[in-house]
């Protein structure tokens, strides 16, 4: 028996294209419910982070074009509002996967914050892309508003925001409580709600967090034997582009380090996973390993996946 | 030591003029939270609920301006992100409340579900309205997407969508989990995200649920001493707007039974409050109480508020 933080991105929680339509939405993640719930039935403990790129970028798209009648709200509300939709479709989705497999529903999911430094680099230096690009006048009004948006070449603006390091899950307790009561637990949604510790308490903040940085953390912290990196594919692939990838099966921290500091893996996609799964192999707890939904029974195997160790 | 469930509403949740603006709401919660730490500081086991009619028409209203380019998202989702962004504020609250009184912060806030009935009248006769008003107009073009609008006189337009019987709240189990660790729990919010079971599982439906009735249901489940119904006024009161209206003390369930029957209560205001008192207290668990968030407190100790009985 394994205590397992799965991290869902990509596929598990969009269409093929991308698309983040609710029903689409749902789909994926009565699909992603089905190897997790097989998890739970071997007798596993189970974990789930997500993601909430797309769903982010929706709700800033309705806080913009609703602005003149709603009061737009800050992106650590949209943050938990994913938690909130999210969480409740895996909670559907995995109660009927196990009813399926005559297991009681002990599902639950947890609105959970995550604290980041007030004096990240990110908040002087934004740097993370999101939302849809609009032409430089519409961006202008956004500016105008404190926002700090980019000139992205022929698709237009975009805004940019602080993406800071993750430095504590502050509900993991609650999550914990659950796990031993035998629940499997949603929580750290979209990398954790970004909050900052200031004299008057906690306070949320405009910037989102890496969903897989924040897993390797969480995974730290619940004492996990695993953490697998659920993503779109099976591996992380050495020499991607080129005349001859070969793509990573078990590799050691000293090794998977080296091909990282090589350039291998892209900042915007393999990248994070990589530096997300060697945090916490480097943590001394466990594995992780980074692979795509279908395999995450096998990668608890170390097999069907790319695994990091911290020696082998 | 008492086990005490309390429904946050009206002035809890937003600011006096009603505005649902973010800082309106977070200032107004963070006046909440007070309260509700010394009930924690005393002892007592808390769990809160809260409403969310503000803020779901807020979201109601950016669906319809953005649906040209972001797909809309239904009813039991809109449910699901207020959870997580009222939630997110009760957490941060209550954090910093319990801090001040050297307590830890023992609080999670769950996403949680409530069971109503597929064939609930409320689905072919839609009552309750929602969202804003609209001209003639733009409520047909709603109509043909499905929804039900009806002609509200002067004002305009305004959709109805079903508000069912609360059944069953599903996530209970997990919220007496986090109870019994020592967690100051938040579940329900909105009356619970409305769910009907199907053969092939748990599924969202369009509707909304009184969040006072759900209350009385989680009160029961929990197995609470106390439902406490917190509102913008201390008491309800007998011949309101009449010539010698009476403010209710401590009465028994048929007393304010009658009283009901007598037409005493606004549907869309107390009434519903008076239903959910009568309901938890008929549940023969303990007493309900009817009253202002400066006096949840003395509400313990049926002192300035609508106390209802089982029987003096």
């Amino acid at each position: 028996m394994s205590r397992v933080v799965i991290a869902l991105g990509g596929n598990a929680m969009t269409a093929a294209d991308g698309s983040a339509r609710p029903d689409d939405q749902r789909v994926a993640i009565e699909r992603a419910a089905e190897p997790i719930a097989d998890l739970v039935v071997a007798g596993h403990e189970v974990v789930i982070t997500h993601g909430n790129g797309p769903q982010v970028g929706n709700l800033l798209v309705k806080n913009e074009l609703a602005a003149h009648v709603v009061p737009p709200v800050p992106l650590d509300w949209c943050g938990a509002q994913t938690q909130g939709t999210i969480g409740l479709l895996l909670l559907d989705a995995l109660d009927r996967a196990l009813a399926a497999r005559a297991r009681p529903a002990r599902v639950a999911a947890l609105v959970s914050r995550t604290l980041v430094d007030a004096d990240d680099a990110g908040f002087t230096e934004p740097t993370k892309p999101i939302g849809r690009y609009l032409p430089r006048e519409q961006a202008a009004v956004m500016i105008e508003h404190g926002q700090m948006w980019q000139d992205r070449g022929e698709h237009g603006w975009r805004r940019v925001v602080a993406s800071p390091e993750p430095r504590e899950c502050l509900d993991v307790d609650a999550a914990l409580v659950l796990l031993s009561a035998g629940y499997v637990v949603v929580c750290s949604g979209g990398g954790g709600v970004p909050v900052v510790r200031t004299e008057g308490g906690i306070v949320g903040v405009e910037a989102v967090i890496d969903k897989d940085l924040t897993a390797a953390l969480l995974a730290r912290d619940l004492a996990a034997d695993v953490l697998i990196i659920a993503t779109d594919v099976a591996a992380a692939v050495v020499g991607f582009g080129g005349p001859a990838p070969r793509a990573l099966a078990v590799v050691t921290v000293d090794e998977l380090t080296a091909l990282a500091a090589q350039g291998h893996f892209a900042s915007g996609s393999m990248g994070p996973k990589v530096e997300a799964a060697l945090r916490f192999a480097r943590s001394g707890n466990g594995f992780s390993a980074i692979t795509s939904l279908d395999h995450i029974g096998d990668a608890l195997e170390m097999n069907n996946a790319t695994v990091v160790t911290a020696a082998i």
